[in-house]
């Protein structure tokens, strides 16, 4: 069997060994566009951060590896442009302008997501740079070094944007953070978003809320950022707006997007061609608190379901369940967590939300070095379901969140989840864990 | 109504509080045979630790507190002896040796626990100490600063004895433990195991194991403790082989006791008697896992269960679903965690189970920082549910574990928790979750 995959990162990657794993007979093709696979992308921040780290310590196997020893037919550097579904034939040009063209049995789609870029006057210029392929990663960072950047500015909020912040303050650059909307984190409860901004202030950044970016224009010094009502210079800025599915591919050859332009797909990662398989940051998946399909590119997910599309290739049946949404990020010394629906998600989608916020300690009464933690939790007052929770702390937060993600994916109230069995001792938190201290605070608003 | 309880400990005063605010015209009596109510007894080792912290700290709420604000009728150095439940009275004997009987209409019995200790020669000595209530922490803790404590000797290797090990080697003692079995933590994968028992030499920790304890006898530098095959000297000794429920005025009463001498239980707390409930270290519980009683001594099912009696008292019929077993512990610089069965519990319950141990990280791949992590994971090869998780690292272990117990709580399959979206982010873990990668080889063996 010919399997064909486009896109040689998380989920393709993933496809690709664990398929030649299980069959070795198969004959298994990547085209990678450009010259990396299978790197850590979630790292890239924190490797730019410290300048005695090689940003080749990211990459966790090489091109070569996959060729010679798990005999993958890896093409590097090849950029594939049309699927024809009719003729199972997917053409491109690689690196070298040279045209090529790919039969297959079976395809997966694993071309990932891009930085969205404003089309707004400046954004192509050189010091103007988004974060994403480990060359993005390469870029920044020899440009921090080489160019002695002393201010930079970054477009936008979200995950990506915060952990730049801290890996570009580490580097002594002096950061200031821009973005249109007036709110900070809006999928986040505001005195949770208030504990991230201040730490954020007292480690000298920034915010800008509610500018529009009108154009960058270089300066004298380097750049300037022209809002709507003010401006700001920079020697760098980094794009960090958001992602948007590579998708164009799939459209082109007649294949069904669905939520936020993602390929749409089943719980087999199977498109609406059923010799076409989607998965990573380019595909959907069904939320299991919502049960309605979703569009929330995350690298776990991107792993798993590049497995479950080598699996149903491979004859073991494997339907993904869903995905929670969960995530953790670090802006300075905070551990910053979240899964599943936020009250205004959960309100978008149909339900009557009740939400609670606490204030608690990560570790037991007396216990020294004890940092404080918030909770916020979100419960269904119709059915009682546990729909969502977020956490901010300096400790205890990053795993904490799991305990949550698990009730989430069972289903379970919020009495339910309160009345679950949580470890205890008093070096790592209090009798009553913050998630249950969360927990039967919520019960009394459901 | 007339609620009475015997024992200001966790549950009692958890049940007390509540039950006052829930139903401020109800006459809460409490029976406590120490002075000290409301303190965090796990948080002792720790506070004997640092001798900058006066122990009064681990006091959460001071009896006069509950006495004054809460309106409890808090009687501490009261000893209750006899239920008598054909008359519904409780009679006993205070501090002054006067006689007391107490009326009731519900009666709580939250009698806690105690320390195992053998009926061997030397063990009434006085440097031959357990650690339980508030006040054996305030006797050993002045007893090594006064005494100048140089060489101690745990007699047994659970919780406690593990805790009060590195407290007091951090306090300059030299310590030995001995038990009399042979197997180091025996509810423990030995792969696990060791792991600990490497750390606890590496720490200057002798572990003799398989030591039949003969007696203790004073000498001239402090105590000799005579085994069946060798002796060995100590200026103190902490009992730390075991504790017992305190139920014999349980049974003297008539109430059925079952599983470890533990009073019996039904899921609202209620004994066999229908006017008389058991909550805390005292009574049993079912486990969600084998679905069979079980007793699991622990603060978290204490408090919960106390809140669960004055729930039921006050009309919100509460049942309680069970408890996982999970706890964590610190053994210097390791952190230690369970949830569920081990293997050879799983076992002797009557599954089929099948064990996988893995060695992981911590964190991502080329984050800095890592440490292994070791995981063994249990599941029932007839239906393929999870039924045990244990950890063991120098970090991201104790708020791991929690992920597994909710698991069980949902009696998940350790397929289902396999596809659990758990959170990601290079410095808190890698990619695939070392519990997701734990259950992902386990599948394999199911």
């Amino acid at each position: 069997m010919k399997f064909l995959i486009i896109g040689g990162d998380a989920a393709g990657m993933s496809a690709a060994s664990r398929a030649k794993r299980k069959k070795t007979d198969m004959e298994v093709t990547v085209l990678e566009q450009t010259m990396d696979v299978s790197y850590s992308a979630c790292g890239m921040p924190y490797n730019i951060a410290d300048p005695d780290r090689d940003m080749e310590k990211l990459v966790v196997r090489k091109a070569e590896v996959f060729i010679e020893k798990n005999k993958i037919n890896l093409l590097t550097g090849h950029k594939a442009e049309k699927i024809d579904p009719i003729n199972k034939l997917v053409t491109g040009v690689d690196i070298n302008n040279n045209q090529f063209s790919f039969p297959y049995d079976k395809l997966l789609i694993a071309t990932g997501a891009s930085p969205i870029i404003p089309e707004i006057p400046g954004f192509n210029l050189p010091e103007v740079m988004a974060l994403k392929s480990l060359e993005h990663g390469k870029k920044i960072k020899a440009f921090i070094e080489q160019k002695n950047i002393k201010k930079a500015v970054i477009l936008g909020m979200g995950y990506i944007g915060l952990e730049m912040c801290e890996a570009l303050t580490k580097r002594s650059v002096k950061v200031d953070m821009i973005k249109p909307r007036p709110v900070f984190l809006p999928w986040m409860t505001p005195e949770l978003a208030d504990v991230i901004k201040n730490e954020l202030e007292a480690n000298n950044i920034n915010l800008f809320l509610g500018h529009k970016i009108e154009r960058i224009e270089p300066d004298k010094k380097g750049l300037s950022i022209k809002c709507d009502d003010f401006s700001i210079d920079a020697d760098l800025v980094i794009v960090a707006i958001g992602v948007t599915p590579n998708s164009d591919i799939a459209i082109d050859a007649g294949i069904k997007t669905g939520i936020s332009n993602a390929i749409s797909v089943d719980s087999t990662l199977l498109t609406s061609d059923k010799d076409i398989y989607a998965a990573g940051d380019c595909a959907d998946a069904i939320h299991v608190v919502t049960k309605k399909k979703c569009w929330i590119p995350l690298a776990l997910r991107a792993n798993r379901a590049g497995w479950a599309v080598a699996d149903n290739l491979c004859g073991l049946e494997t339907k993904l369940k869903g995905v929670a949404g969960t995530a953790v990020f670090k802006v300075f010394s905070l551990e910053v967590a979240r899964t599943g629906l936020s009250t205004k998600e959960a309100l978008d989608a149909g339900f009557d939300p009740a939400e609670i916020s606490i204030k608690t300690r990560s570790r037991a009464h007396g216990q020294p070095g004890s940092k404080t933690i918030y909770v916020s939790m979100t419960g269904d007052k119709k059915t009682g379901q546990l729909l969502g929770v977020q956490m901010v702390g300096k400790e205890g937060v990053a795993h904490r969140i799991n305990a949550a993600a698990v009730a989430l994916h069972s289903n379970m109230t919020v009495k339910d989840f309160s009345e679950t069995d949580l470890a205890y001792a008093p070096p790592f938190g209090p009798v009553w864990d913050p998630l249950l201290t969360a927990a039967n605070q919520l019960i009394k608003k459901l």
